[in-house]
């Protein structure tokens, strides 16, 4: 159950509706406020709604009936897709390319301003990069930190490059907001819930990857999380899931990006470097998940991928990775054409 | 470790070599013998092998230090791609395409002809379709047997088309062969090691699925079973495997495409109907699975797929199946177009 | 839907039932007949049964409404538990307490003698031994078999000792049979219809181990081929399934004993050799699987666990053993008294 | 690499062994300080150390060769099992058996004092409870907060009841402590390394739960980053899996509990609720946990189960949970027994 409000909905006529909801629907309807919007979201209940009374009220814009575990992140609800504008015409969008290329750790001034310069030579607008890094091991790389992410945020501004990376907890938010253009949770964090709800209360877009094991339904949900906390800016982020098979790292679910697709009005990015694991597979799982409908890649690159500080050995070099992001291009081509 | 032998080798020479190995190297060898070549195999040992001395001996083509749990099936030794010959101009080639489509169940004369024209007017060379059905109850529909593959034969033949059909049991394969071009191991009997050692000793060639939850080697040793036993016209399926999510069927595994094709020279098919096992979903399957490198797709297809007697929810009719076929072969031309 | 039929009805009251079934209620029925009682079998149908009618037909002993996928082998309908008479007082029974313990391979005269004489001194009845191995390498020692079995059986039948070994493939049974008391169907066949359908057909007990990552429901519905093919003498066995995690060979699942003994009148027996894969833990294990409810335990024992031809890293010698007998005899105590 | 320091090492001291691993081994050694005492840790290097050098250095008390990925928490080097002191003389500790019960969420204070007095008359000195509540859907109950732990302290303090709950965010600690006997970290944040980090700086016992399809070498690691960070008294909890199999919630892995009671001198923890999730099974799942190795479990009980605001289904009665607490204590006198 979702209701829609009008913009300038009073707060008397808003009251009036949340009362009919609980007293005679016995529902527990939760206030939704974005920058964009106002809903009214509930569970379903017992007793079925009459959603011509409902709707009839005023400030009431729509009513969608969302059977769904997630609501607001449901294409059941809004078919139009969600698009994403990161300023100076970078957007990312359901149904769009958007190309997301960088190494696994910021390591040096040196590279940052090598992948800079080939990322813009190569026509892509955003670059990936880790500066808190969060590591099975407390004595591996841990990134780093603000520092980095000011130094890199410097080059990558004056380039017109926009900045992808990975938040790890609510206290780190403050002092990243003003360098990064989109914040990542991480697999490990995608049912980290208090660091969802932070995200959804400021104005930075969030791509949300897959827990290791998470279902779709719990992917959703961690969206959900977000966008009923404010913020309508969400992408999701398939990159393998665990399984039994040790010959690669993790088994890259291009079904769940088709049926992701369907379910939801967000665009699903996919992250073919940690979907196999293994470079010389990188750009095949790359055009794969474009093929089952990927919204766009995040790839690990970087200028010497041996000397990675970490994940070096699913990281491409230039040189491949230039061949990817054309593969890449021309296979979202041919989708669009035999979706048409 | 993999010796080939000359074709025209004496027992002598033969006897040879075998002793050579049990003697001095303490190995266990296995002579294999094919149609197309000979072979010994031996598991690797403790003392070093060398080579100059096997391959110094007369009767002795080539020696391979294979590493691989497998051997016969890996590309560490053989880089040329197999390519098996069904007559007719029909092949199944690593590097090539081949679409294999049909019911699940063969249910009776008109559905097979209908199938069959489709088939032929869209340029598909191969049908697939069940005749003996393994099903989890043994109180569901267990195909028409013998009689409905003679009848599927009779139609096929005329039309010059493949039939491709799963076997199940040893005890069926004589009467089966004469109308068979490939058989069919399934998903259940990807370990019923019997059976691959009697599909070995006979010539027709063998399509092997990868069990619902098997690694990849233990998918390449079945491959194995079928070729020490001495049949060489060998290819494995990709169908999924099963994880936790429950939203689909199966999930495809377009990683395992990408390292099957790595690993050995046999040809490796898709079959994106079990992959995800939603009709809706299947065309996209079958385009991410021709990106990671499939040599092939079996597609599920029945003129009127809603009455299908097993699988309906992942059949396609024949005007999707038609779309999808073109689709495969656009996906396909632009994969070799890429890898060029 | 159960209809449980008088042993001495008539064919003619038989049809009437049928074609009532068929003609008013649009079942499919199915007629098992086994040694021990007859009964109709058939899956919902869409129009409610009046139970009074079919209930007041001569020939009808009883009518039991079962929802489970699998029928004969639910305790939905047999309350009691079921018990498998093996001969000279050796009994395998829901309730009870077997040990079955030997080597993954028969290995030579003296291996079965040794283990023979421990088994009888220390109170064992059934002894485990493979003659057909089903190895995941072609290349791997495959067993002796059926000369190792009937050497085997000399031994065992003079010391009063039952015998379980694997069978692979119908074409084993015939031979085998004489020399067999229970026949075990592996973690590989567990899907191999055909081979379940056979052993229905014939009288010997089978024990049939869950395939690697088979769910509850598949294991139950393969006992439910060998119950409707006529043999009631099933038992089932959990063995550890696959998971993602790699510090032991398979994740012995207590909850599905648990569950199973729920679900069935059939005994639950446990292997814990296979279900955890390394020796020091199988006591533990074993003792686990007795508190979640097992009827009995399948352990690989061996005179000289180190030299075993196959499994000996999970296999336990003598001295272990008989430690392990003793608790789980004394956790089984302890189980019976809790639950009383 | 582990070296134990002396407790009352000059600075001097400690940055001589620290300038010898870096310059000398090429070694990145960390400096631990707990309250109880101070380590180096470093990963293993290429150079082979020369342990009589560093031994014979003063301020060195041990080294220790640790070749797993987690050091401190690892049983290669401590044989002594933990044991942690929550006061009042309760302990937690390898070896022994703690039974810590209550309610998924803390409801009301009615049900607060019910369930701290049936624990007290039944000799449980641990209650457990959520205030915080991680919650798959944003729309969910997610718990009464700080008040509720507040009044439940205020409850348990008079009765000498010890408290664990779990924390789900570094922002909720300060305000936690005084009312918190033990931390739980919730699967969910089995890897939020900031929440493991900041709980290694406080002095409060941590109970770690694996995470839903965490590895027993990511569980450890865990463990280690809280002992890294300064806090020695840690527990880890086997609460079951994600498997593919639907007949229940979670698939308890006893095994693990077997593995881990041998590679850490870490208390050990069952959670059989979440670990079968279903409430007549729980207290056999407990049983076979114990038999495992288990040194304690995590129950959840409630007044009155049905009504419970979260969990309802894996929620035992009091009735139940005296049973269960009587079976688990006789099963844990029968495995000690059978230990010695």
């Amino acid at each position: 159950m979702l209701i829609q409000l009008k913009k300038d909905i009073s707060e008397l006529q808003q009251n009036q509706i949340l009362e009919l909801m609980v007293n005679t629907y016995r529902l527990k309807p939760q206030c939704i406020d974005t920058p964009r919007a106002k809903y009214v979201v509930a569970p379903s209940g017992d007793k079925p709604l009459d959603i011509r009374v409902l709707g009839g009220l005023d400030g009431v814009k729509d009513i969608h009936r969302v059977s769904d575990a997630y609501k607001l992140v449901s294409s059941a609800w809004r078919i139009q897709p969600t698009s994403i504008d990161l300023g100076d015409e970078v957007r990312i969008e359901k149904g769009g390319l958007s190309i997301m290329a960088g190494p696994c750790s910021i390591e040096s001034e040196e590279q940052i301003v090598e992948t800079l310069d080939f990322l813009r030579a190569k026509g892509v607008q955003i670059m990936r990069g880790g500066v808190y890094k969060p590591r099975s091991s407390p004595y591996s790389f841990r990134g780093l930190g603000i520092e980095g992410l000011k130094l890199w945020y410097e080059h990558a501004n004056q380039r017109g490059i926009k900045i992808i990376t990975e938040i790890m907890s609510v206290d780190q938010m403050k002092e990243m907001m003003p360098y990064v253009d989109v914040f990542q949770v991480g697999t490990r964090n995608a049912q980290n819930f208090n660091l969802l709800d932070a995200l959804g209360r400021q104005s930075k877009p969030v791509l949300i990857k897959r827990g290791m094991s998470a279902t779709l339904d719990e992917l959703l949900q961690a969206a959900e999380y977000v966008f009923s906390s404010g913020n309508e800016d969400i992408m999701l982020c398939e990159r393998g899931i665990r399984t039994y098979e040790k010959s690669y790292r993790n088994c890259m679910d291009t079904n769940a990006i088709s049926l992701l697709k369907e379910k939801t009005h967000l665009p699903v990015i996919a992250d073919p470097s940690h979907g196999i694991g293994i470079r010389k597979y990188v750009p095949q799982v790359a055009y794969s998940a474009i093929m089952a409908g990927a919204d766009g890649v995040l790839l690990e690159i970087h200028p010497r991928p041996d000397e990675a500080f970490s994940d070096a050995q699913q990281t491409l070099g230039f040189r491949t990775a230039e061949r990817c992001f054309q593969g890449v291009r021309e296979t979202f081509a041919l989708r669009v054409k035999l979706e048409s």
